[in-house]
């Protein structure tokens, strides 16, 4: 694949709790320049996102992000008032605690919810896949398959561990009906990317593919 | 200080994105037994702890934990959700992007609606100390000293550092009005306890104290 084909399944993403409007607008400019599919960032950025690109890529907001544990009703309120906002795809954590309680019909609900509340809007479901035992993950991809969500994604980017190749492995192994994969979390270079794109992802969440482009231009430094 | 008299300034605190209601259980049951001023736990867990502790220990739930930048709209939600389902105590985060972006007016605004979100209970208010500079938390001392809430405090447990005693002392040289301090994070001794203590804190956000006591019990293990 070539380096412009991969970004296409970049949502550049900058999720850190001290982001400016400043370097959301960076993060903005550099999306659309190298084609990326999205931007993933803080809610309280969404309205100047969404108002400073116009309509050239894609916004992202978060629900329960980043632990997943706020009540279901507090995520929707959360979905809507992005959505409110302009944001037309939406990365939620999924209940975590309920997940290491087995109470599986909890997580799964918590999902529709939200679902439920972003329409027909790309929403994606974050499981933090290095706090779970595999038969966790693969039960999350079955939840997640029957929530109605567009993707399953690995990480949030600030646990303890981003995707693994054997986690993308095993997604595609053990989702169902059409639900996609986003690795997120750890993607340091095209090589990974595109090794991640061929075990199964079509959506990948990181800043350093366009950190490595901006690096490589002329006159970069 | 004997401990027994520490003990009374801690919120015995869990909130991992993986706990479970058992282990709510434990930490509901250990602040009780060595007195604990309050629990801090995951907001999914707030109807169940109140339910539990049926008024021996008072219920603390988290707005906008931990990245501080969700909408003010939905802290304000999120508030008010978990009023209703019985806590009486909010740790709230700051909007960090805004700090760093100096606009302490809309950090001001931020904090004063989930003031009256959750009216007369106590409110404290996480500044995450370790991202910020020596002025930017100089200014969050007059910011939250001016809106309202009861307690200033130091971090949220899970960005890159915890409380440090220059930042007791700082906030106790810069705080005015009656505002409360509260050290959090990386409090993992007594000593360490009893030196917050003597520099001006009135709280303490750690799971330690209660960890080292249950420690000390015949037959811990």
């Amino acid at each position: 694949m070539t380096r412009q084909e991969i970004l296409k399944y970049v949502d550049h993403t900058l999720l850190k709790p001290t982001a400016t409007e400043e370097e959301i607008k960076t993060v903005c400019d550099d999306a659309i320049k190298y084609g990326c599919a999205a931007v993933c960032i803080p809610n309280t950025h969404i309205t100047f996102a969404v108002d400073y690109v116009k309509g050239r890529v894609r916004v992202g907001a978060t629900v329960g992000f980043p632990f997943g544990y706020n009540v279901t009703e507090v995520k929707c309120a959360e979905a809507r008032r992005a959505l409110a906002d302009g944001a037309t795809e939406f990365d939620m954590v999924a209940n975590i605690c309920r997940i290491k309680e087995g109470k599986y019909d909890k997580v799964l609900d918590d999902i529709r919810a939200v679902r439920e509340a972003v329409g027909g809007h790309i929403l994606k479901v974050i499981i933090e896949t290095c706090l779970l035992t595999e038969e966790e993950k693969i039960r999350m991809c079955e939840v997640v398959s029957r929530s109605g969500a567009d993707y399953i994604k690995t990480s949030t980017g600030f646990s303890t561990g981003g995707a693994t190749r054997e986690d993308i492995a095993l997604f595609a192994a053990h989702v169902s009906g059409g639900l996609k994969i986003k690795a997120a979390g750890g993607i340091r270079s095209f090589a990974d990317a595109e090794e991640f794109i061929r075990l199964g992802a079509t959506r990948l969440g990181t800043s350093a593919l366009v950190i490595i482009m901006k690096n490589e231009e002329p006159g970069a430094y």
